[in-house]
């Protein structure tokens, strides 16, 4: 860290600081400027000194200089990981293209979906059993059935569930019929569920929140990686800006940035990156340009009567096309799909 | 709501979108227009018919004329809900405050802080036992031993306790000790926490989280209101926008524009708000005087040696002047403190 | 429009909202809902009429159908904008790269890096001579002689000369050196210059301004076609978020966006968009496969001894090489480059 | 600044950044810490030393110490800075008040205002001859018989007259009328502008742009008080954010901050920065509150009849009362008005 003090801080509240850094265990520094004193504090500790030192009198400010997650760093882990489930791979060479809808609605509606995504070439099978709904008003999925129903389509065609869990004590019940566990944008920084959830061992897919910086978003990860669990696939969903055109702001700059600083895989959903059913498979193809690891696309056979978000959900034809399309700009970078 | 076509949408579209407005219950109604044909649905239900709708093949836009939260709304209720905790009172002439440290961190620590918050006339305070830390590495909060210290505070002052409950199966525990549950930011669309916490019949303060449209906030407080729980209390914190002088952004705008909005008072917290202690007290005049109901000041005997959020916490002295500041400004908008 | 009343409206403010209809030489359509009373007001006027109505008493509030940009919509012109400019060609099938330093620093640097350019299949030279530069103490560009050596540039390579303009009577002298002329992203609403630019008859490359919606981003090409220009290509370079890994954001959805929206072509300029050269190439990919028509680059022949904006320059052979990759992405999405 | 290395940063990378630093007339001090090596440069330089050493190889970020501003900043000039202008004064005890309509309209309507807000107590008119429109079919304002009538109105009134200017061209012109120079936030970084308007040695109004940080936003003062027009007021007019139900985020703590950063007094104008009339008010005692220096407000004799902006419009009536009770806010912080 680097303590900054203020134009005409007082030596005594330079030594103030000098003092705090010591305490804290670390060695301290002194470089004395033309304008300014600025006090480095060297084997640094990832928490608790920045704050303890910018309280100081006399202190402008504490910038540090080590990222704050541990484990999620492709500083302390080099290789990428990679998760494979069932067919689906992600992190690796091939990208994984996680399909289906948001909501599990019935029986028929689910396995006819299943079997559409499968022979489109997708491998896992996506669709939401608990809801997290904006309005308490709205839809909020079929629940135990529907993680029943879910199962069912995976027995059926071999792709691997991803489904939602929205709090610490549907754990155990969500993890009993899915492959994967999908820790939504709400609740990126639901501690105790990406606690849980961690500790069930089953790869979790943790969706960026929508005004989440990646720090944040990183070490929200480092809270399921700190449990053991090292599954871990980052999505990002889109960000909340001023934007009124889409529903939410895909950053598609966060794919390459993350895999320059973590060696998690990342995926990309388009669907909820753009609230539209119309730009969708360009956005799908844009990330498969930026290096996205995986997709996760909402798709409906009747999008006009979905319960949930139908407005983003692709028709099952157009969800082909997409796929078709997206395989030739993997090719043309280098991936498979 | 109203449906608005395509500019060249056909007249088979058209009637297909009627079509569905029958189904779902809806009057229709259509208007030609120069350039478009615009189709309003009335009678209108709160959820479901506009994603319905949208998907519609030719169809632009649907545009809302209702807004979606009920309970919360000033047409549903027209009188000004007032909470009432021990001393407390927040929503009537007399504006609240809620005073604390960030963490609960010794017997010593909260004990002190209880008896300057009572002497500086505020009537609750607040402290975290279970704290949500954006790094795993972070001091996560003393838990129920810190729920004991906090009830034994009161014991002390007659001061309403405020605290966070970070998961449903925390609520009972927290509610054996608390007055009031806090739902922080974090968790503003955490649903079973909000059923959960709002069943336990106890005042809920709810932080709007840092992306939430008053909308959201307004459909999150929606979820405890059905519970049949009344005694709701929203809270401003700040926004994330671009705005690096801050850690958040704190837009006052909200309190005038809740308060003709809905029924629920509005509590302001200008110590998450701004993020630098420098600005809290300025920020809490301000507050006031936009009509706010409530205030939630961070403040910590030595915020140096704080274990979290030291950098936005005041001193006692400062606190004490605080609230001399702000009565005097709030005799000047007609209320007291 | 549609002007929805407050619930409990009196049916004087509802006669009121008809007369003000009437007045502004519209006609009034009264649909009476379970809730609201709504008026639509037929053969909509696109300015004026809005605010007019807006501020009536009783009015909840007024919804727009229509756009308010005529020129650049698709509505009006079906048929896509191609500009074409010496070797360059932006809009059809072709990509047009436009690639060069932030500023023109020296006779040398400015040729190099023209020739660079051209080998590297590129048709296009960018570099500033007036320089919009946020402080006041940077380089603030060459000015007249940063045109010239454009000029010569463009003689010894034939590349079309993309050069900004700041002010209104830099118009006539930019002009009289450059090919295309661009408007800054801080100069996206001067009105003044808009109009004058668009004057001059050159293309126009008028960059988004951080913080403008697609509608202000359309109505400020507006400006500039009502002055019968129609040579327009938007440039999208990134948006103000709370984002703080990247310079700016970079919404790739805008480019699919404003393909249905205008037929104006779409460039994207990856370099502000991102600020940092280490994102760039992987951006550019993604914009290429988003559909942008054309791509603004930034290179230096020695990032760190750039007057500007170094760390967001690509060196030559970075940019040879994101050349060949984006080459192999346009022939995935049937483009060629 | 502080260059830090890259981990595992070689030592020729270290010894070229020491090279460079130097090169740069900046004397270099190096830290080896247990995981990064952190380069400090001593002797700080504002400008483009920071970009130079950021495209480094094996540099990881660059992390400037010193503001980039210096003759706005309170490092510099101890003393606040108070402009008077007629009976207008900001920046001392007394809060200054700048009213009047977004436009100039009509003869009659800029006089009927002008004495409503003189009898009101401000003392100064604010009113728009040149107009920026985001839409080029919106009213662009009466020009220069837009001015003559301010003049009038002052003549008959005493009021200083504030009116924009947007184009270097029209300064002189405008500066032959007005007593006080705007220049509007779509303008706040057109820096030609700023230089002319600067030269003509009238006091500047300078609106925050919508999107500029606050380092920004002095720099673009720095423009102005280095063409050593040194009577500079800063305008918060509010910010674009995720937020809907206002036209922006007003974020008042900037005043407070404002104030330990610079000694240029700090303007608030609720009537933009909330964009909707039944907000001002009470954000106008709101911004009284945080410490602003003066307030701007619209208004309107017939807000309904405005040609611009009437939704954000007061009715006379409603100034009045916004008068008196922002009086007594301003008493109880011991300011006046």
């Amino acid at each position: 860290m680097i303590v900054v003090m203020k134009p005409g801080a007082s030596q005594q509240q330079v030594d103030h600081v000098i003092d705090r850094i010591e305490q804290l265990g670390l060695r301290s520094h002194v470089i004395v400027g033309t304008e300014r004193t600025v006090v480095a504090a060297l084997g640094e500790k990832r928490d608790g000194a920045k704050q303890a030192l910018e309280t100081g009198e006399g202190v402008e400010k504490v910038v540090p200089i080590l990222a704050p997650f541990k484990m999620a760093s492709t500083e302390v882990k080099k290789d990428r990981t990679e998760v494979n489930v069932l067919g689906l791979s992600v992190g690796g060479k091939k990208i994984g293209v996680m399909a289906g809808p948001c909501s599990v609605e019935s029986r028929s509606q689910i396995i006819d979906v299943a079997h559409i995504v499968r022979e489109a070439g997708a491998t896992a099978l996506r669709g939401g059993a608990f809801k997290p709904r904006t309005s308490p008003y709205s839809f909020q999925g079929l629940k135990e059935t529907g993680l029943q129903l879910l199962a069912e389509a995976r027995d059926q065609t071999g792709l691997a569930i991803v489904t939602e869990v929205m709090a610490p004590e549907q754990v155990a019940l969500v993890a009993q019929y899915a492959d994967i566990l999908q820790v939504g944008a709400r609740n990126m920084q639901n501690y105790p569920l990406l606690e849980v959830a961690g500790e069930s061992g089953l790869p979790i897919l943790l969706k960026r929140g929508p005004s989440a910086t990646m720090e944040e978003f990183l070490l929200a990860a480092e809270y399921i990686l700190k449990t053991g669990n090292t599954q871990v696939m980052l999505c990002e969903r889109g960000i909340r800006t001023f934007e009124d055109h889409t529903r939410f702001t895909l950053p598609l700059a966060t794919v390459p940035y993350l895999h320059q600083t973590t060696h998690l895989p990342v995926v990309v959903d388009p669907s909820h990156g753009t609230g539209k059913a119309s730009l969708v498979a360009t956005m799908a193809r844009a990330a498969v340009a930026a290096g996205a690891d995986g997709l996760m696309v909402e798709i409906h056979p009747d999008p006009e009567k979905a319960l949930s978000d139908g407005f983003q959900a692709l028709t099952p034809p157009a969800f082909r096309q997409l796929m078709v399309d997206c395989r030739r700009v993997a090719v043309a970078v280098d991936r498979e799909m």
